[in-house]
Formats: C-alpha cells, sequence, structure tokens
C-alpha cells in the first residue's frame, strides 16, 4: 500500500544489490526504517525479533531465506540446517513451516546447480500470491462495503471497526482485514475506520499509521470503546483477521475479538471476518473447545511501550510493582457471531457448509 | 481497608493538628503518599487536581471544605463563596453538588457561632454514612459469594471479575463493587479476582493495588481478556460499580462494562452490580438512550502513564504522532444483562420493580 503517495510492500527484492529489503516493524508506527537483509543471521533476527511480524509475511521472509541459503550453497545438507535454522525462529507459525516445507519440495528435485534462481524464483512467487490472496480478498469485500454505502446517503461515509493489525504489514501488501478498507478507500467510497488499540501489544497504532499513511480516515479507541459505539449506531460493519479459522468458521484471532464480535451481534451490527483460506484449519471444529491458547509474557500487560518525552522508544510499567499480570493471547469466536467469512475465493457463512463450497477439495482431503 | 496490615480511610480527621489528611491518589499505585488539605486552596486542587476521586469521596472532601470555610468565616457570604468555589472544580460530580447542598442546608439554620462546630460534625457524619454503605453493600455481596463457595469444592476460590475501580480509594472506605471482596476475604472465604487493566485510565492498577494491600489474591488482564476466560469457566460472578443507575437498572458505569456485561451473559456469569442509591437516578429511565456520555481528551488514549526506568512517573505516546484518538469515558449496560444490583438495603432485580421495592419513597417521589 501506500506510504504517504509511494507503493510499498512489507518487504522486496532490491535487484540491483541482490538483496531482500524490509521496512523494520520494530520501530513503527513511530519510525520507518528500511533495512536490508543479507544474511542467514540477518534473517533469523527478523523473524525471531519480528522485525517481520504476521503470519504470511513471515512465510514469506523465510522463502528468501531459503533462497540466500540455495545461493550460497546448494547442497541437500545445507538445504536441511536452511530449514531447521529458520523453522526454530518463531516455531508457533504455521506460515513459516508452510514456506519453508514448500522450498524444500520444490528445491530437493532440481539439480543443484539450478537450485539457487528456482529459490529466489520461488520466493517472489510465494510473496506474489499472497499479494493476490489479499487483493482479492479486497475485492469481495469491496462488495460488501459498496453494498452499505449504496444504502446511505451521498458523501456519508462507512464506519467501520477493527481489532489488531491484519494490515499489509502484517502480509506481503493489502493485509486481509484492511484489504477491502484499502480497496474502497481506492474505488473513492467515502470510509472511517475506528482503530480498537488492541491492547497488550497496541497492534492498533499500526493499522492507525497503514490507515493514516494511506489517507484513509480513521480513530483511535481503546478496546472498551467499540460496544459503545455499535450501542449508538455509529458502527456499520465490523471485519477482523483472523490467525486461525475451524471447519465449521469459528474463528481464532487477537484477545478482544470475541467481545466485538457479542457486540455485534447484540447491536444487529455485521461481523465479518477475512482469511486467506491457508488458514483454515480443516483438522479443528469447536474452536472454544479445541484451540489452546497462547499464554504470553505478563510483562506485556503491566509495561506499555511508546514514545518517550525524548524522542526514544520507551517503556512504563502501569501496575503497582509485584502484580502477577495474566496474558491470554487469542480468544475464539464461535461461528453463530460470524455473519461471513471473506476469502479470496469469496464471501461464506461462517459454516462447514459455507467453507466446503468454496474449498471443495480441501474439505474433502481433511474428513 | 488495610494497606499492609495497617487501616487506613481515603480521608481521615487528624484531630492533633486539626486538619484534612488524604491519600493524594495522583501517585498511586506506585507511590503511597499523605497530605494535609489545609486551606481551601488545597481543597480546590485536592478535587480538581484528583488528589481525591470517586464521586462519594470526592462529597465527603467537599463537606470537610465546607467546615474549614466556617471554621475560617461563618458569614452566609463565606458559605455561598466556599459553596460556589469548592463546586466548580469537578462540575460533574453529582456527589459534590449534593454534599455541598447537604451542608449548607443544615448550617444556614444555625447560628454563626454554632457553623464551625456542626459543619465538622456534619462532615464526618457524611464520611461515616459513606462508609455503613458501602459496608452494608459488602455485607449483601458477601452472601452471594457465599453462595457460590458453598457450591464449590472447599478450599477451591471464588473467582471474580471486576472492571474499573469503584473501590475503598474511590470512597471514604469498603468501596462499592469491592467491598463484596473485602467481606468474602476478611469471612476467610478463598477468593480470587480478575482485575480489568480498564483502559484508557488504567484504574485496574488501581484496584490491583488495593486488593493487593489487603491481601486479595488477584490478576491483572487486559480488558480484552475478560471473554476468554468466561467461555472457559475461569470467573464465578462479576462485580462493578457504577456512576448512574437508571429508574429500571440499566447501568451507566466506565466505558468497556457493557462488553464485559455481553460475555456474561453469553456464558452464563451472573453480572453483578454494587451501588449506594444515591448514585440512582429515578428521573432517568433507558439509559442507551437518555444517559449523554462524556467524551474525553484523546490524550488519555493516545498516551500511557507509568513508572519509568528511572522509578519517577513519565508518559509514553503510544500511536504515530498525528492519530486523531476517540475517548467515550462511559457506557450504558441495560437492565436485561444486569443479574443483580447490590445496594445498601439488599439484593434487587436489575428492574423499575425491584428498585422500588426496595427504595419505595425515592421511586414515589419521582413520579
Amino acid at each position: 500500500m501506500k506510504i504517504d503517495g509511494t507503493h510499498y510492500r512489507s518487504l522486496w527484492w532490491n535487484s540491483e544489490n541482490h538483496v531482500l529489503e524490509i521496512i523494520d516493524q520494530r520501530w513503527l508506527p513511530h519510525e520507518f526504517r528500511v533495512i536490508p537483509v543479507a544474511t542467514m543471521q540477518d534473517f533469523a533476527d527478523a523473524i525471531y525479533q519480528m522485525r517481520v511480524r504476521g503470519a504470511p509475511l513471515i512465510g514469506a521472509t523465510a522463502a528468501y531465506g531459503m533462497a540466500l541459503a540455495m545461493a550460497e550453497d546448494a547442497s541437500d545438507a545445507n538445504m536441511d540446517a536452511a530449514w531447521a535454522f529458520l523453522e526454530k525462529t518463531r516455531p508457533t507459525a504455521i506460515n513459516l513451516r508452510w514456506a519453508l516445507d514448500r522450498c524444500r519440495a520444490a528445491l530437493r528435485p532440481l539439480p543443484e546447480a539450478d537450485r539457487a534462481a528456482a529459490a529466489l524464483t520461488l520466493a517472489h512467487e510465494i510473496a506474489d500470491e499472497d499479494v493476490e490472496i489479499n487483493r482479492r480478498i479486497g475485492e469481495h469485500g469491496l462488495a460488501l462495503i459498496r453494498e452499505i454505502a449504496a444504502r446511505k446517503p451521498a458523501g456519508e461515509p462507512v464506519r467501520l471497526l477493527t481489532h489488531c493489525n491484519a494490515g499489509w504489514l502484517a502480509t506481503v501488501d493489502w493485509g486481509t482485514a484492511t484489504s477491502p478498507m484499502y480497496h474502497a478507500q481506492d474505488a473513492g467510497i467515502p470510509l472511517h475506520v475506528w482503530v480498537d488499540e488492541t491492547r497488550p501489544r497496541n497492534q492498533g497504532a499500526l493499522t492507525a499509521w497503514e490507515l493514516g499513511k494511506h489517507g484513509v480516515p480513521h480513530t483511535y479507541i481503546t478496546d472498551n470503546a467499540g460496544g459503545h459505539l455499535m450501542q449508538h449506531g455509529m458502527v456499520d460493519m465490523v471485519i477482523t483477521g483472523t490467525d486461525r479459522t475451524t471447519r465449521r468458521g469459528d474463528v481464532c484471532n487477537k484477545i478482544g475479538t470475541y467481545l466485538k464480535a457479542l457486540a455485534a451481534h447484540d447491536n444487529g451490527v455485521p461481523f465479518y471476518v477475512a482469511l486467506p483460506s491457508p488458514t483454515i484449519d480443516w483438522t479443528v471444529s469447536d474452536g472454544v473447545a479445541e484451540i489452546p491458547i497462547e499464554e504470553r509474557d505478563a510483562q506485556e500487560v503491566t509495561h506499555v511501550q511508546g514514545l518517550t518525552d525524548g524522542g526514544g522508544l520507551g517503556t512504563v510499567q502501569v501496575t503497582p510493582t509485584g502484580t502477577q499480570g495474566g496474558n491470554p493471547a487469542f480468544d475464539v469466536t464461535p461461528n453463530r457471531l460470524v455473519t461471513g467469512l471473506i476469502t479470496e475465493r469469496g464471501v461464506c457463512d461462517a459454516s462447514e457448509a459455507g467453507l466446503s463450497d468454496l474449498f471443495p477439495n480441501f474439505a474433502k482431503a481433511a474428513e
């Protein structure tokens, strides 16, 4: 998407210097820094230290890491070593393993001499595929936004609400939940986005940064505010992303998503979830009962990072010293609260029937 | 309540120095400071700068301010001047005006020579009445907690969840939502309290401080987490306070309360609201439609205060510079989501019939 008028992806190949470049997201939303990822250690650091974040972006980054490994030493042994070295950087990110497996499966049959070029081509493909999936999600979501806009007086903005950052920074481009927003903005539909802060890690600040840089009007609110806004008719539609969607359409996403879904349901506000099909877990049905929820470091809750008066990044402790914090990182929104799923193949009901209709082969394979 | 074993109120009369002393809450939860309130300007500052906060505590503080004014100059003119001087410090706090009106009505008929002593006695009365109301709320709430405890295996804690700080720091003692907790703790019932952070002002940190100092086990969580905990059977009961309760039992409380009530309802968790009867607004019925919601400074949302690495208080900016923030401070929980209201006269349904039964005279007077 655009940053002050210039188009960016969250990573890109610098063909002049023959190196991957990324936006170093550790400094966002306060500083925009681009860095090269030039060594295998750079790749591991980029993923582990969350210079890149978001499952699709991590997957694409890992593919470029595999390409570098093949350029350095295209042997089977080095391929396996690179797989293991990159895979351990974020062991819970499903796309990381998926991308590495895909690279290894494609490269293994090739003669060593061809592997470096093929690996780079494959990394480009994986990145481009992600962009294309998200572009299609955006087109399907755009149709939903158009319907709402058509029911409003001309010029009145469609008011969306989103939680966390399912934005282009978490993918290669477009994002998932944000893709319909960018498509609508680019199509000239007046928009206003309520951006949930998303404690504890305040990914809403990344969403606000993205939207601001692309020129989408928005307001940053606490996670507590959305219910009140919906009660007063100030939200036309909620769109979130998801980390994992079950076969029947339960949605595991950033902690707090469930509360917004409840409020949307209570106030008749459509609640949509945007997802690329790789995040569907066909092996799981009942999300609340079956998905284990990661409990993260309590310091994310008791401390908050931001820009200090001095202009640097700093952290303040909000709680009394010694207070115990609890930090479940995700929650599950049952399918009954989800109006629809926006996928790259179209919009469907959050149900086994809905997903199977769009993805019959996957559904069958999982049976 | 107790601070490390010593009993405190949030304000008290130092009869040796003939001066009111308060806990200066601006430094909590990071530092415990007691200061005298010795001049009329001190009183205005204490209320305006939120060294004291919470409607009941502000009311009691104002009554002591009126006592000081009468000690300095007991004339009608000075009484009116003190009323106006104190009243303007927090114009939206209903208890402030209520306490000042009550003082003026009681003092006006008295000879000037008697007013200083009478005003001080009245201030003590107002403070003691608040303590007594909250003590009774605690007894009635304790009965509810006992019922839950009785259904559990011996020794297993009753797990409560609360939002914001309806604690003793917001009253003279006991608090409202916390009073049942302190009563249960003092009665030896094992407890565990989930403390909502309560963005944007993080009053959960005050609740965590209170509970910690009194020895009540608790965990500080983001506002996003409560729904997930309820889905997984980890909350037995929610108790919150309220800033204003309508005739039919709609509850206007800190922003985000409504989301917790939705989650409690969705998971069959009892949702109780503790309130002293003065917070019932008999003139309002439909809270969502009729109660205007204060929109506060967006900086409360975009910035967070806490303890810096250096040990002092500091603020960090979470959002990108220039991001617009929205900050509705309260929301309304419709009575259909409220299991019961815990008042000083007992527990009742959140309905016009329930409240009228407990408070027939008030209900009648408002007709």
